[in-house]
């Protein structure tokens, strides 16, 4: 069997419209969402957070989530996922059709508090309920621990604290053990310190990095964690997001700036630059009150870049 | 004797004030220089390429230069330095008094033309006779390889012709080889190859890495640089600066960023992130039509993060 963590395809998971929409004021229609989700999926891309079941009366831009997935399920090559942090949240996900849905829980109990509004451990019980509704439904259910390397609430967060919640929610069933930094608290030697842990505890259930570029460091965390075996990263269009219940945060790693550095550095995204780029710029249009954020947007491809797809 | 490249120590040159305001529209009085460098220095740096001997016709914000060395010069525990390209600005800085020159030529002939108007082979000649002129007088030589890892004109530089150079100016006598990614074209991988090679060539001659961010890969050059064993990084405030003689060139890794970088490493910088943080705000007032980059500017220092020097 083909060990995944040695792999040269690395999939970059973009979650710019459930992440990159949290915290921006323009609110994007249903068919805007849709005609961003098939720009990028004729860039190359995969696998999209479309959405998050989340309570629309907090977070209204996701109030169309049912629709949004109904109408992604229908667009070709692409697997559409969405956010669930509770089992109200994942039974209307399973309801619209999701195929894949990503539940989060917060290691820091601070964090997981302000987010859901209960102790890490109850979140911990509903991610074992949801694994037991969804046993019968084609669905793949994925695991994410937010504030994996640092809480702006509470502060440092024990490393094993996250790695117990990760090998018990692996032993429950999650399809991938993400490892989510929130606040952009990492550095490339926690990050490595970490995957390279997780790796111990997971076994062959597949890792996954969220990072966010919040003091600069996204990129060189993202070759810490390729350097473990991490070979799936979430990133946002244009570097947006950031968590709106936790202090100081700020947007994620850019797409196209995280692609750039794979191709560069020898990996395999399937992504087509170009219509990366040109996407960008329609974002920029369809977001005009948002700092767009990543640097290849302005400086361009190098005159000898070679993209593996062409 | 200890090696120095494994050495905990990491030596950050400021080197805004000479790159940094290449590009820039404000023209900085020589008063707001020095209160830049002074500031600068309260905030534990020790050395900073203050300024540029070069044509003041072709870049009039250095025509202080001489100025600018005699006052640096008077600055409790600095060792300013100087740019120079040519043998004329050499003797101009000597002439000032300078501690500490950088001479810079470019590994891609195209560049080296673009920027000194000769061949490369032709600076190699100047900086032999530069290092004659100042065998008898206490001045530290440094050499400098521009587009070390690509160039914006004429696109991929060979490594070998990078090494090349190197060597020859670490047996003239060089008192560092510094690789400078002037367009911004390196990857970590890159990074590490050529550095890995850069140590067998020039032996225990000090290594130090100059990286742009222009594609957003900065961070991550510098743990791989760190990775091989340099120990000395430029870096700008606010990631000002770009090379006007390369097209596409823009800032510098931010100084603020690679300095906290550092530190979330266990790296020692002695830098005081209080005082270099409201530095950068003051550098906002001072140039208020520049667009500064560099995220710890927006975000601030993590609840947790532990400044060594405090």
């Amino acid at each position: 069997m083909k060990d995944i963590n040695m792999s040269n395809l690395v999939n970059i998971r973009e979650v710019g419209l459930r992440d990159g929409l949290q915290l921006i004021k323009t609110n994007l229609s249903t068919e805007l969402k849709l005609s961003w989700i098939n720009k990028q999926v004729s860039a190359g891309f995969t696998e999209m957070e479309v959405t998050s079941f989340v309570p629309p009366k907090l977070l209204p831009q996701f109030s169309d989530a049912t629709d949004i997935i109904i109408q992604s399920n229908k667009i070709k090559d692409l697997k559409p996922t969405a956010l669930v942090l509770n089992i109200k949240g994942a039974i209307r996900a399973i309801e619209a059709g999701a195929k894949k849905i990503t539940f989060v829980l917060s290691a820091s109990e601070k964090h997981n508090q302000s987010n859901v509004n209960c102790a890490t451990d109850q979140s911990l019980s509903m991610f074992d309920e949801i694994i037991e509704i969804s046993k019968d439904i084609k669905i793949e259910v994925a695991a994410a621990i937010a504030t994996s390397f640092g809480c702006s609430i509470q502060g440092s967060v024990p490393e094993m604290r996250v790695l117990e919640l990760a090998k018990e929610m692996a032993k429950m069933g999650a399809s991938e053990i993400n490892l989510a930094d929130t606040v952009g608290y990492a550095n490339p030697n926690q990050v490595k310190s970490l995957f390279s842990e997780l790796k111990n505890q997971i076994g062959c259930t597949p890792m996954a990095a969220h990072f966010h570029d919040t003091r600069g460091m996204g990129l060189a965390n993202v070759v810490a964690a390729l350097q473990e075996g991490v070979r799936r990263f979430d990133a946002t269009m244009a570097g947006l997001g950031g968590c709106p219940f936790a202090p100081g945060a700020s947007g994620n790693i850019a797409t196209e700036d995280c692609a750039y550095l794979l191709e560069s550095l020898g990996f395999d995204t399937s992504v087509d630059f170009d219509k990366l780029l040109e996407l960008r710029s329609y974002l920029s249009n369809l977001l005009p009150h948002e700092k767009l954020e990543g640097r290849l947007g302005f400086a361009g491809k190098a005159i000898n870049f070679k993209n593996k797809l062409l």
